[in-house]
């Protein structure tokens, strides 16, 4: 059955996935029971084409040396491939400038930055800063961080009984002591795409700022700050079939001029005394220390990578996927899935995360990866979201460009089986 | 002439360079000018062995997820994996366990953190921080901003004649009001390594705690955080043949316990509400979002690397290197090397800083780039230090245990001539 619906899948799609996945070496491997690795956890991280494990070599076996230091070949060929890096991702998000990007670990990494240098710089007592009940635990932490530390006050916008952004709650939320408002583009729990085209422009005449988290858009649709006309947005290479260790801020470069920096050391000054220092110019002033230079080029690889694909071909083919996603899934008895479906919402994210009547989620997940499917259980860092629907747990399968309609099939089959077994036997 | 020298040291020494160099594939190339290309910028950062480019190409090929969170079987090794990492750079320093070793992008990060969580919550108006005036950059700007802040005063102990830390002005300099003594090992520009027997038990005498800063020390001798008997110490992985993004922080569990949070996020909380959360255990407390994990993966092999070879025989190879490379040094017309001699200091670190009467370090640096040799010229991250002695800028050749003989003798050669053509064209 599995051949002849693949069959079909060929003869029906464009199967962009088929001419990529050859590309990941990591897909190569099968489960300890024989079946093909099938893995379903891309919204916890991508994984990576050879492309990119290829510019990591390349830095590291040719390249490598200390960057904007030296005054050697190799120290020139490094600092160029990094901030070659740098520009990559400027296009990549439809930057004005390469300043406007700020290199960090992870996207957390950049919410932490603006909350500590934007946020501790502009925000007093009363001030408020609007968040959702769906935002992944580092669009929360570093605001409640922040609150302990100002005084401004946290609030946050509901969700609708479909599972998306409550526009409604936003908009009476949303007052003239709002300063920032900091949400995530595509939730990594209920995969809804948050409308942006209508948060920004309210926030903006209410006087507040946005941050958005992109870190579950990047890789899936074209991102377009000038678009948008968003004022902070981060994003994670390592979610975009990049490298761990690399993140990104972005923002506009009136605002990182204005913001004192975050973290101190080599590389963001001008010049050191003993008792006080000067800042070096954008984007440095916000690199302190050795940055993550392999990683930087291994992002740069990645997004090249995308680019090549094309992010709107990504984004068509993985709306086929998930509409059959959608569609297994729902055809299995006590399956709820959380957030909008493509009918509701047909821009939301490759990913359906699920309960199932009377069956824990950590038990699915551990189940179906005993035969080689790999997919996440637990709160998916979002525990407030996980509380509102009064579970502690939920299963999520997520999906890449490389996923395809057999994985997706044998997925189903294998949770169909698998919630049998532990209704007979639970 | 390089041959029959070539010939003598071999049958001097044990040449330990010859037995690993064939493990550092960046040595495989020439410069433009077709000489093979001579390294000796190894203290800005470090090259890295096949075996390390080989743990990320596994990790990434086929172990990648994220980590603590999936519950497959990727997810499951990713973890295995990382901790791991984090166990041997544990065993590495002597820690007393795993839970002490918090992972940051690199050594800055480590004191930004120190400084952000321990210092503000513990720092008041008028404590005293007391640093060192050879301090990287890294370890004066964290504390300025920390001064800044807290209103914590920043004291800097001096240097002797000789290039080494003047301990009578360090006893002078410690008082009841000092909370902290934070200080370089081995000081990336005047290549001295600090009196710890002395520095630690005089700090922890006046009620103070120590932070190391080891960048320059843990890939060039054995360190033992607990026979230091230090509080704080910090690393860099891409100092040490490991890949760039990671660096670390180990302290004392009990300080750690103590320490509020730095970056808020995933990973580092235990239950997160919409207006407060409560933390994880260390370590995981101080490391928010994805980790950079493959890089952590990437520093423990090159941890073991070093293992393999063993830090004493290392240790005993470089000072051989380092006394031929003073004597070379020292056999220059015009050429004054910075900090103590091998006969000064016998476990002074692997580098030599010069200054050339009547010719600029980067007018020195460029030239011998042409000839394939890599030098680093400028403050070296070291402003204060380098106003000290009134200049803005000093050349500086830095060994590793890859480094040899025949590479002194052509950088010194070369070093010669360079110096020639520019007193006589200059």
């Amino acid at each position: 059955m599995t051949t002849s619906s693949a069959v079909k899948y060929r003869d029906d799609m464009g199967v962009l996935s088929d001419r990529y996945r050859a590309d990941f070496p990591i897909l190569d491997q099968r489960a300890p029971d024989g079946h093909p690795l099938i893995y379903l956890d891309h919204a916890a991280t991508s994984q990576k084409p050879r492309q990119v494990l290829q510019a990591l070599e390349q830095y590291y076996a040719a390249d490598n040396a200390n960057v904007h230091r030296g005054a050697h070949q190799l120290s020139a060929r490094a600092t160029e491939s990094f901030e070659a890096a740098r520009t990559v991702t400027a296009e990549f998000v439809r930057a004005a400038s390469p300043r406007e990007i700020v290199f960090t670990r992870n996207a957390s990494e950049a919410i932490n930055l603006v909350a500590r240098s934007w946020g501790e710089a502009n925000l007093r007592e009363g001030d408020e800063v609007l968040l959702t009940l769906m935002e992944h635990h580092s669009n929360l932490v570093p605001w409640q961080l922040l609150a302990q530390r100002t005084g401004c006050v946290l609030r946050h916008v509901g969700i609708t009984e479909a599972g998306e952004l409550d526009l409604e709650d936003f908009r009476s939320k949303l007052t003239d002591r709002t300063r920032l408002v900091s949400l995530v583009h595509i939730s990594n729990a209920l995969g809804c795409c948050n409308p942006l085209d209508q948060v920004i422009p309210a926030a903006h005449a209410a006087g507040a700022l946005v941050l958005v988290d992109a870190c579950q858009s990047l890789a899936h649709k074209p991102i377009d700050v000038a678009g948008l006309d968003v004022d902070f947005l981060v994003g994670s290479s390592h979610k975009l079939c990049g490298p761990t260790g690399m993140g990104f801020l972005w923002a506009r470069e009136a605002l990182l001029e204005a913001m004192p920096p975050f973290l101190g050391g080599g590389e963001m000054i001008q010049d050191v005394f003993l008792d006080h220092s000067t800042w070096a110019v954008l984007p440095h002033k916000f690199e302190a220390g050795t940055p993550a230079i392999g990683e930087a080029v291994g992002m740069g690889a990645a997004i090249r990578y995308l680019q090549a694909i094309g992010l709107e071909a990504i984004q068509a083919w993985e709306a086929q996927l998930t509409r059959h996603l959608f569609g297994r899934l729902q055809a299995i008895e006590g399956v709820r899935v959380l957030g909008p479906t493509p009918e509701q919402q047909s821009d939301r994210g490759a990913l359906a995360t699920f309960l199932v009547d009377g069956v824990h989620a950590n038990d699915i997940a551990a189940l179906m990866d005993a035969s080689g499917i790999c997919i996440r259980s637990g709160h998916h860092c979002c525990q407030p979201l996980h509380r509102h629907y009064g579970v502690t747990a939920s299963a999520r399968a997520s999906l890449s460009f490389i996923s395809t309609f057999e994985e997706i099939d044998r997925f189903s089959e294998e949770l169909t089986s698998t919630i049998g077994f532990l209704r007979e036997h639970g």
